[in-house]
């Protein structure tokens, strides 16, 4: 980092308009001592001004309750809100939560997994948001060469792998609160706090094990897995995912700790049977349960005596998540060598995947950059798991920047939860009609589709599209 | 090979008695200008000695045929047999069909895949098989230190990475018929002959890809796809697979040509759709129609006039087995340097996996032993199917020596033809409990499992258990 | 390649008044079927003015014989030249041969190794280019970002690694005349001709080995191991390498064949003797004798009646340099898939080198670029030997781009030819005081040099800067 | 370890005459309460009874000073001490002292490094090492197949590598001090004691660096960087090495501190110097040194009074040797999980280097073996010297192995302190002659080259010769 010091540091955040932005505010408040702001821009699209103005308001009056004298600018103009940026933080929903309903609803429909990140659904919001992350990049390559790219955007590996393989740009962090909540809820279970505990995380996102030690450094992975056998739950779970037990026969092999996510891999059957029933539950899929928390959360951000963070915010979902992205700007901005769960280059840190390919792993983030702290060898059959996830993760790339069938049709292949065949390919070609505005990459394929009578089977997400969604 | 050319050449066939063993001799008969043969062990065990009986008198009448001096004995003594060998082949079934017969309907009766080499099958069939090759290579240690192994017992591939890794035991190659199929069988729909093309192989085994050049040099693989497209079915695929086309998108993205058992993965569900039809029909799984050519064969082999092999072995679905060992054995012998699709040692023939784990590869076989020919990194999709694979295979081959359950519901979690879950643990369960007698590893688990009530569901099964098998 | 095929092809040529203009000029002329030139831009500095016209001349005169409608433009602005460049191609010599006289002796002046391409010498030339071609990388993707990179300045394996890892540019291909020369002078000593036999190449530039087969498939590397034995001299070593025969027990070892430089590995103490006797000699070192050639060459050019390559270009060293640029043009254009040998992204083709680092190997070249043939893993000895100066090419890129000293003294440590220690660290310090103006980015190093006193040893090097060069 | 724990532990010692044993000794004796010994074996050859006698006795009156009932048993018959053995150690030396004089002065002679480890000696002590202790492994595989080989006969690396790829003996760890003398004698440096800091080590025997943190977590390795710059001498460095700096540029780039004897390459002309100034002094070379000091340990351990290790022993050279073997032992038998830097396999703890080659590294070793403490990428430079140097060892052990002089020759070549070509093959043809006796693999190439004439220049190792040894 070579941020001229002089004259306050200016944080861009495309996305500007999430409800998010408060925690990202409350973030940089704290941290004022370390990270001396002196400008926030809040980037966000047309479909997305009035939230933006909303969240806006709200971040000015937290700026002005701390008495640091910072100017929050609102604007539709990224290029213009880029220039000489030191920080950008990327907090962007592609189509925003119908497209997150599309990406449930339409697997669900043919008893498929439907979820946000992982499955059919997680690669089509990587086909979304990919594009447009790379033409961040490039505005940054002109506007703001020196800056760091914080992406908590997901799929936040595939699109920072992204930004690095094909946006050639090496500066970008990738963001998750996966890690951070683990580290906060699990040491109680064997009666420590976060601070006596020392974590070491490695995989993708989303795909990630850890292994734990004490204060005195003896392993205590093994006892964190008693704990929770104890328990029959998972503290380090996110909320939002069903805490069906992992096998422990599984676990004693394995050594480590397998993230909340891996359910989905560990325990297909009971992970996929949940899903379909919240689906035809009253609550509806994640997306449509995530859609009244927000619609709750931004009639709180009207209020013009409010002038912190909510309670209320916590409960999102994505708590801690620009926690962690703060704390990844101040320990780039002021060398402080932080532990940090990053998305970024391998390196070696985990010795079964090339060097240059993107991982999340511990990191300490200093005023170079992350540097990852050596994990070594997975054992065999987590290393298989993982291998066939990160060349999945590229085919799925490749599929974004190329808009080759192919390379879907490889990613679905590869995805675990997706069983090759007729059904998978009609739920890939429902989701890319319904997804069409967002995938102009795909443009001849989708024109075909509709051409050869392709149409959407779900009924919500048909009224979605009929609603010009 | 430093086989002492004075007095001729020992070849003993663990699994003697197989219905496999005329085509052996033939193949042997055809090569004797080239590896003279002395003297023949058929070993088998005490319930194929029947089997082994007809057989043995069959091989004799067909070595008298041919006029050649070579004696054939029948034993089922293996350690008096290996004494001294100069090749070992096996071709064994531990457990017999009553034991694939399991494999196959144990799964199917809970909707999943019930497969010999692939899916859960595909995985008991290793764990039954491990043990005894590796109890095999101890006795070659001792009693013939010299001979090559050439192994054609399934999964041949598991099989004979156990042989390197846990017998370290390099003197070995794994067979299979189905690239030989692939290359008699393709050229004809381009308007080729075998002889006018080179095939070069990748990939595990029942797991490769290929990639073909004409005699003028110029690579005819995508030739070949656009001809099988054409034609509507893919000539190089084994009779007994289903012929469900693979989607070209992905084979023009590949640009290499899969084997006959990938549509295990790339068509998953059209061939579980198959499986399950076929097990609820008449003709019944694949080891059940197996088993009825079976019978007619050894009816035919017990005619005292027949001394050449029958016409109907063809039909046996393992055609070119026994003559590609023969093959490989001449060319060990004299040092032809022949190229031949073998399990081997990877040595950077595929650089996406390590060095020394086994692969099945073209190499160029001479008295040295197989060289492999470089085949060069695979597509990304490819790599991850690859890797993920070989993971699940050092899980099964760790759950074949040590009888550790972890390692086996690893192998599970990874096969992509396992749904992860309390429906794959029953089918587990199930496997276990029926193969019993063939898993002494898994001793303790089972009778934990006996004493939690785990029946058998599938009817057929229960009752080759009541019969003892 | 999507060049726009309507209007003819734009080719740049940088360092375009160098000797070996014409024979470019030749290649292209002989490939105008394959490949419609339009124009052809020759750019030169200020100080290769005069050359720039004379060759520039020569070129007119040739194009204006062979009947083709070719416009050839001289300039010093490089920008200009290469706006919509179809192909940009390099063959600049940073501070002209001087310098390349620096390289020679100030090494040799402490008994060590003094070579253009080998050694410190050629560790400084790489400083001196690559920050020249990094340069060039920019003004490509402004001005032409569809043109391919075809580059024959040398050290031309770290500069086109250069050129991929730090100008993030893709489109690049190293050429060297090394292998074509081996393919062209070798078959004769077993008695075939070029067409008769298929090499394939592996390892970095001036740095690699072959293997052989003939046209039955056979190999016949060992053959050609032995034809040269018997001759007692290397047919296929570039002219201007002392011809040490190898160890016979080495190569039968290994199997393959090196290249000619190779010998200042294999046999350093005999190089490192040959190349003191040289520059002691009349003759003087490589880089006197090649300006003499030169500056006849130049002499010849002047004649307004030749408008053919003259004879005495062969004799030059670089012989076949331009016409492999040549074949690789028109392969990329023309989609030829030829055998080419290239500095390119490995791929996978060497197992043993990670897959994203330049090397130079078989390629087959067609319209998306130069696709690399799997070569295998290299036997240990030379696996250790590619592995280590692999390294130190990194570490003088890191160099090149930084300027830190540290990398320097790396890469001088790993340098097979390097003594490290206290006379290196002289060699290294005369070698930056005598390059200073070519050196910027070691700007504050040579400046704290100087005021310590460092000043060059060899009387003929510090005639070269007193004369300003 | 499942050491059967009734009725105590058996050591068996090969090289038992060592005048290290009473060091060794004294560990045990030390570690009695976790290690109960049972008995001990000290094993020699014919030509060391006397010292085995005389050792034998100081061993046995130092078990009874301890007060311990433990046997002391001494033997020149291997095989009859290895039945039923816990644990085999290993520090003999084929040829004796005799042998590392001729190591020393031979390559000394032609002004090349000679020095036991490194250079041609190493290579030539790996050479006659490596059969023996594979005889070793093959008695051990039939009379005690569950020990552990706790190797510390140099070169470690090498000799353990060699048991585990053409041993295929798992079961063995190999020991050096280097690393327990820099953890013990570095932290004094920076006002710590060796309790406070973490070390942690990667690299090969003799070849590792290593990076350290404080009690707080911080990395302090450029903090001991910086204070050995300021002293002006490395306080870890084995006293038997000339402590010329490292160049702090390399050191401040690398990140890392080398170890001791990594002066031979990053130094390599004065460690020369100082080599040929110690040769040609009164004192002599290392071997002539060491002859010295331990004609005087004998001499006291003669003493019957003697019962304790005297304070000369720790001036030998090879201090902490016999303690760290020590440690090893109770760690394994005791699952005491120490970090013990060990020749072990790499498991992904140096991802630059295969999974399944040797390597010196920090390891928790426990009741299953060392485990690998992951280290991670090493920086370009250092990468490079450590795949160079793995190739090397790799061809050594070839060369030991089948006797194959390409093989060693390729090791002469890849060898740093090597310069390839004539006057080194001198150096190999005179070793080979010199060493004949425990070279049988070499018996036709040594007869060869007597015949051709071959004799050794330097006087003092033809005395030795004509003396017999």
């Amino acid at each position: 980092m070579t941020v001229k010091q002089t004259d306050g540091v200016k944080i861009v955040t495309i996305g500007g308009g999430s409800s998010y932005t408060p925690e990202l505010m409350e973030g940089l408040i704290n941290r004022y001592d370390q990270v001396p702001v002196r400008e926030i821009w809040l980037v966000d699209i047309e479909e997305g001004k009035e939230k933006l103005e909303i969240v806006g308001e709200m971040a000015r009056r937290m700026w002005n309750a701390s008495g640091h004298d910072v100017q929050v600018h609102l604007t539709l103009d990224r290029r213009e809100a880029l220039k000489d940026a030191d920080f950008v933080t990327t907090q962007f929903r592609v189509g925003l939560l119908a497209a997150r309903i599309k990406d449930e609803r339409i697997p669900l429909s043919y008893g498929m997994a439907g979820q946000e990140t992982n499955g059919a659904g997680g690669i089509f919001k990587a086909l979304r948001t990919i594009p447009v992350i790379l033409d961040i990049v490039e505005d940054m390559k002109e506007l703001c060469p020196d800056a760091w790219l914080v992406n908590f955007t997901n799929p936040s590996g595939m699109v920072t792998e992204a930004v690095m393989k094909y946006g050639h740009w090496d500066k970008v962090a990738g963001l998750c609160n996966v890690p951070v909540i683990a580290m906060m809820s699990e040491p109680e279970a064997i009666g420590k706090t976060p601070e006596d505990l020392t974590y070491r995380f490695a995989g993708l996102n989303h795909f990630h094990w850890h292994r734990v030690w004490d204060e005195t450094g003896r392993e205590v992975t093994r006892d964190l897995i008693e704990a929770f056998d104890r328990l029959g739950r998972t503290p380090g779970t996110p909320a939002n995912i069903f805490d069906v037990p992992f096998y422990r026969e599984q676990l004693d092999l394995m050594d480590m700790i397998p993230c909340g996510y891996h359910r989905y891999y560990y325990r297909q059957q009971e992970m996929l049977e949940h899903m379909l029933e919240e689906a035809q539950s009253q609550a509806g899929t994640r997306a449509e349960q995530v859609k009244q928390t927000e619609d709750e959360l931004f009639e709180l951000y009207k209020d013009p005596n409010l002038d912190h963070k909510p309670e209320q915010l916590a409960r999102r979902g994505g708590a801690h998540y620009s926690d962690a992205a703060c704390e990844t700007i101040a320990s780039l901005y002021a060398d402080k060598n932080t532990h940090i769960v990053l998305t970024t280059r391998n390196n070696g840190a985990i010795p079964d995947l090339p060097e240059d390919v993107a991982v999340e792993v511990s990191t300490l983030v200093g005023k170079d950059g992350p540097k990852v702290i050596p994990f070594g060898a997975l054992p065999a059959g987590e290393r298989g798991l993982l291998q066939v996830m990160k060349a999945m993760e590229q085919c799925v790339e490749e599929a974004a920047v190329t808009g080759n069938v192919g390379a879907l049709l490889e990613a679905f292949t590869l995805n675990p939860l997706i069983t090759a065949g007729e059904t998978a390919r009609q739920v890939m070609n429902e989701l890319l009609v319904a997804h069409e505005r967002y995938l102009p990459q795909f443009a001849p394929v989708i024109e075909q589709l509709k051409q050869d009578g392709v149409t959407v089977k779900d009924e919500r997400v048909r009224r979605l599209m009929e609603e010009g969604q």
